[in-house]
């Protein structure tokens, strides 16, 4: 058995690892393939040291089968598919009090704060887990999770069939709420200057503008007739994102803000008062967008194929985060840490 | 008859006028009394001359009796005390075609676009009358617009009983939003610096603190356990009232934007992703809003009487703006056009 470490300054080393077995609650995993995702990539920068505090087993989005299951787990048993929801959460915070367990006050976000995904074997709590149908690959699987973030968005902006969609950012979170805004019926356009993300959201039927090339707010009223997006997602984290987001919203239109931003950005207060603006803030996901990522997938409404940029092993995962690093325009990364079906 | 004339620059004048027969589908009304608001204040100090135009006659916040219907009106007859929603909506809209009339893109607010209240007769479409009880008096009734505005912003961000609520600013905005809030069965706070605004809101059984005195996070933080305000309103406009938003927010708390913020304003949108917070911009009123205010009145649920500071004639209409200007922490000076009842 082996485990990847994070060593901290963009190293990672592959280490001998001892199975753990499971405590009451939970359930060892056979680790299928992990994604690495955009968190991944600041630690990988050194930026997340003192959350991880390395060395350390990073690794998120992943897939697997079931090993072993510990007293009291019901519901599961040795070789199901299953997806980590990846939130371990207090449950004595108002946070949790409110039932917002996934935006606890002291959440322990696996992968991050504890021990992650990239080792062949990882034991978890039983109730972070959700079931995969057999018919999903492991390989697929590994998306359920970014999938999830993006369920999470267009359900937190209570996006409806036939409304007038803006993303604002072209990456992996920008193309898969495209693509979930899409599956939910909605008219959809993706803002990236990027050539490269522009051409993944064409040939994956998105709408697309240049905002370098053209003007954000005179394609969206044209497009909308003048009424503006009913929904603007803002993932791209810049300052022209944040000033567009208000030019190109609908009167009583949802800005949902994806992307974090570590410093306070200026924005138009006005217009929220003006057209009764709303922002919501969306983070992570709940345990209903994890069975809305999963039934996306499985029901076949969604093909995810094309986010799968390129597959390392276990072994290969500093290799797997340079070239991430090195090709900021791939989608998703992924590393097959063994279990296969 | 008379009406009062905004000439610019601060100055008015009362001049003879005829009153205009309703055309179908009008009323024309015998003006009771006319609030002064913050808008008009604007109005006075010459900010918004390109949309009033002088001479012109303003005034939104009125309560009056029907003088008489025009054709095709039904619903109101000659004697009903009425107040007037001071909207008038273009219909054709994208805003109007979804229902948001009151934020129509072409609205015209009444007594800043078109003829206002500041006269003895007032003729306006019959489809912005409400019927005021017959009990209620028409010196009160002038407050219903204003507090139409308050329960417009409760009803935005969803006030719910038991519910923490934090109002930065304690203008008479923020105080009937406090009235309304308490009268839902919320805990209400009032952040204000002003130690006769401070007075104003404790006197009237409306917890304060003052920002310049304590740190507001701090005290809201401990006030409500850890977990932060449920809703907060932003009614003063300024850096430090949106630095405050954000900081005092609980986990999925809504913020309320009341104030008019003439500029982009720095704010912490790291925040909303962390906390997945709400921000709901709130402008003038719906239909809806006027039935609360006016039921709130009606029923006695809500005392409005401390509101009113000071009580000028028709021909005083220049002291009465004077005394505001030169009072700026009086609450509700009114103007009496002469009905009376």
């Amino acid at each position: 058995m082996k485990a990847a470490q994070y060593l901290g300054d963009s190293k990672f080393g592959v280490v001998a690892s001892t199975p753990i077995s499971p405590n009451a609650g939970e359930v060892s995993l056979d680790v299928g393939y992990v994604g690495i995702c955009g968190t991944d990539m600041h630690i990988y920068h050194g930026a997340m040291d003192h959350r991880v505090c390395p060395p350390s087993v990073i690794g998120h989005e992943m897939s697997g089968t079931v090993r072993e299951v510990g007293a009291g787990v019901e519901g599961f048993r040795a070789g199901d598919k299953v997806v980590v929801r990846p939130l371990d959460h207090c449950g004595v915070c108002p946070a949790c009090d409110a039932g917002n367990t996934h935006i606890c006050h002291n959440l322990n976000f696996m992968g991050i704060d504890s021990s992650g995904a990239l080792q062949n074997s990882w034991t978890v709590k039983a109730r972070t887990l959700h079931k995969l149908p057999d018919h999903i690959d492991l390989r697929t699987g590994a998306i359920i999770e970014p999938l999830a973030v993006a369920c999470h968005d267009v359900a937190r902006a209570r996006v409806k069939s036939g409304e007038d969609i803006v993303i604002l950012g072209g990456g992996p979170i920008g193309q898969l709420i495209a693509q979930v805004a899409k599956a939910e019926g909605a008219n959809v356009l993706i803002s990236e200057i990027n050539e490269t993300r522009l051409k993944f959201a064409e040939d994956n039927n998105i709408d697309t503008i240049n905002p370098a090339k053209e003007d954000i707010e005179s394609v969206v009223m044209e497009r909308t007739k003048g009424k503006g997006a009913d929904v603007v997602f803002e993932v791209a984290g810049v300052a022209p994102a944040v000033k567009a987001m208000t030019e190109i919203a609908a009167v009583r239109g949802r800005i949902c803000i994806v992307a974090i931003h570590s410093q306070p950005a200026e924005v138009d207060l006005f217009k929220f008062f003006w057209r009764e603006l709303e922002l919501v803030g969306a983070r992570v996901y709940e345990a209903t967008d994890y069975d809305k990522a999963i039934d996306l997938i499985a029901t076949g409404k969604l093909d995810v194929e094309p986010f799968f940029t390129g597959e390392f092993t276990l072994d290969q995962v500093g290799d797997a985060f340079h070239a991430l690093d090195t090709n900021p325009t791939g989608m998703k990364y992924i590393i097959n840490c063994g279990a296969s079906r």
